[in-house]
């Protein structure tokens, strides 16, 4: 029998009797003439609810309130494009001009969304949850915001979600706020990651003496943690949302044409500050030749 | 400066001057305070389109009509999931327990959607359109198909986009037909590729003897030929559907549990059919120890 | 200007006139007719230094001696494949049967070799330098590795590197400590890493009761300590040696045929254990159709 | 049980009782204490064959003999590099900066190795097997070579592996043939694929009136082709050798630091070509808020 070392191995093992439920699922089920997620039949699901609704059925087993998919689905609007210079929309385009499908391109710049690139929404999402956590034990909100906001900038952390580099105010913020506004009033969240938002904000401007008002990754935590969906999520809807951006440049690269295109024109050349000639030592005989 | 050889280099270099132009997109436009996608204010898109509307803009220019955006919602619902038995939702389960982030396993799972896991409904898509040119060279839509069928058959090729292993019939295929039909009484589509679609499963039905009835490739294919959309982009829009599918897998996978999940149970082990034992051949000195 | 929100811009910025600087390395310098690896003319390196030299250059900047390029060698020949039931492998395996170059395999392939699947030799080696830093502060080895690893077992930690799940021996890890003791009797390495690796074994069977070996990672990172490569490039090497292993079993599948080839045979279903089957709610009013 | 659509489904079928087929391999056989590469018992070669030696036997089933080990190992050191504006670089360089793993980092920088830009060398080694078949029906080289190579000129297509932008002479192209002069005067190989390679440069020459020197791709595919491999794995060992470049870029621009690096510096923007300002259309209703 095939042997796997400790940091190959399955933890858990199964039988043949048991293959079956090496893969298991509670999201698709499926029989001849017969496809259903999560319960519902596809054929019930096409054309009724929207991709948004879809979405959120597929990753939380229930469908949402008409009213909570529309906000995901703003949410999903929001995030899908930051220009070609972002890495992952570059990783896509240059990819789009190597020779490979777009599926592939895809993969690549995706695959570039990482802590530092694609985790700030996640990781704020985190931090609210760090200030709720202060208040479940007794605190103020504002208190909580500025008690974590001062652990963290004691330990030099990067707060994530706020502040921008140029822009005055991050356009998508305010607009996304504005429908979880909208849709508390509709009842379909409570409004509080958006509270909790504004009072870090608050927290981080009394800190730093300036605003550093709430940026995209900022916002999306708030609509994400409104509609109850954990941190790691968030950065999977994420990826989801700029996977659309993703596709439209390598799309757009590959109507350009272009073959092996480099991060900069080859007349701007790269910087060499390594060793100076050498030759190489004689102890490697070359005995190749 | 650097220099890259033939199989290295772009087609067109830039100078200094001009090096702003080495990426250049018509799909977002981005200065302090202001973002805009195809000319609209993101603000404005946020919350007032669908997000399979703003999926539309960001690859066409234009934004749907309600109706187009609302059928192509559809297919992108149809398409999320079959299972994780499919390798690429299978790539990314496996990935979700090797200590690699979501978008790392999605990007896997999305990498595996290649021509012959992913291409269908970009092949079927060249199908109706190769049968749409033989019309548009005076014959039937019936002969067109036939002889588009035929000639393919004689060729030995695979028909994409229909037959089914064990689904007497895909429920996905006709209720996106259904859908198409609708969208075709609205005036939104002409439905012209469902009737080449139809004429291509009598076509091949005519040629086999029994029914091989339109799957799900082929029906997506309707939708987004009805749409207007470039096959290449009917790939695109594939991948970004089932990334939903890929996402929820890996983070179901993710919550199960497991360290480095291979495809079978342990207890299920591999066949080796090769080489009998036998020593390394004493030229090869052992120099290392 | 385009402006990037704060979890999408560089740290740093250039000018137009030090954008030249943007791109810059150590490795290589290119210049027409010219080519040199850290100082090197590449054809005074080509057929006179063998390829574990020309990656220890490429990544350290000096030339090992040959002695430190065969042991580096004989580590990278160790630790090439584990079998098809490994993800990373399996991942590869299907994504060959799916319509994507070899390259793109190779990288799926080598997308799962995350912390849990690749990175316990890279936490080996952390730990190993763990025990060197008590020493520093005046412990023995035997003391100071007795202390890391009742540190960790408290902490509850895994401890990379030790032990097997079947394999008495790995047949591996004592071939790769005779070769780094016959390195060291040829002054190649200290022996430190390698005394440092037994500490804690023992360490390991004293406080657990029985023998837990050293494995391939255990002794991949004491070879890759022996040789000073900081412990995040041992993630690196470990990489390289497994994608031959990757590169071997794609090329293999797709040498066997097979279309799409999922996890398990399709005789073996997966376990729905998910919702019964229900009907949509009548608030999502199917306007689609 | 569950059901795959043609497009999803493996071509064979096992069985409960055949499951341990489902994974069959030559490569590798794995009991208790014992691992066997191609027959080979792991601790006898590790420290006994070198690294190019074990990609040989992984991929072949055999070893090769010294010579043609260390005639794969000079293809292998020749091609790890070509500096960071190739995008495969790039875009390793640019994953490094966002948060992922040192494997997820060379996964994408491997995953643009398409057949744009990593598929000239086996696109030349099918050159040269076409030039070769075209001799076996009795043609002279000499006439075989300037067939082919008219043949494909006239159907306007890229001759891959010769010609270079900048370098009047390919430093790597000259030093791998002399090489390969000096193993067939050892016997290890036959020199007709170096002599093929040198008829289609006289044929190129002679058809373009200017000499297009082989490149690193046309001497890699004379290597590998001299060496028995088939064309597809001339892809693959290119990927193996360029993966070291593309691990010591992604390293080193780790060890720069830097966040989310765009493929130019912020100062340089990119130049947007799309539509002007516009609101959105107002059969959008905005129900979002």
């Amino acid at each position: 029998m095939p042997e796997i070392p400790f940091s190959e191995i399955p933890m858990s093992e199964g039988t043949i009797d048991s293959a079956a439920g090496w893969w298991r699922t509670s999201i698709i089920d499926i029989h001849p003439g017969s496809i259903r997620v999560r319960g519902y039949a596809i054929e019930e699901l096409i054309g009724t609810i929207g991709f948004p609704d879809m979405v959120w059925l597929m990753l939380r087993g229930e469908l949402p309130t008409p009213a909570q998919g529309r906000l995901l689905g703003a949410a999903l609007v929001a995030a899908v494009d930051h220009g070609p210079q972002a890495p992952s929309i570059a990783t896509a385009r240059m990819a789009a001009t190597c020779g490979v499908g777009l599926n592939n391109a895809m993969a690549s710049g995706i695959n570039a969304l990482g802590d530092v690139h694609g985790g700030a929404g996640q990781q704020c999402m985190d931090l609210y949850a760090a200030v709720a956590a202060r208040m479940t034990e007794g605190m103020s909100m504002a208190g909580a915001a500025e008690n974590e906001i001062a652990a963290r900038l004691e330990r030099r952390e990067h707060i994530p979600g706020f502040g921008h580099r140029f822009h005055p105010v991050d356009p998508r913020a305010g607009r996304l706020l504005a429908l979880v506004e909208a849709a508390k009033g509709e009842g379909a969240v409570t409004g509080e990651a958006a509270a909790i938002g504004r009072a870090v904000e608050d927290a981080l401007t009394a800190r730093k003496g300036k605003r550093l008002p709430m940026n995209i990754d900022g916002a999306t935590a708030v609509v994400f943690a409104e509609l109850g969906f954990p941190s790691g999520l968030g950065r999977g809807l994420f990826v989801l949302s700029r996977s659309v951006g993703i596709m439209a440049h390598a799309w757009e690269q590959s109507q350009q044409g272009g073959r092996i295109k480099g991060p900069m024109p080859p007349s701007i050349p790269y910087r060499y500050d390594g060793a100076s000639p050498r030759p190489v030592p004689a102890e490697f005989p070359g005995d190749g030749a």
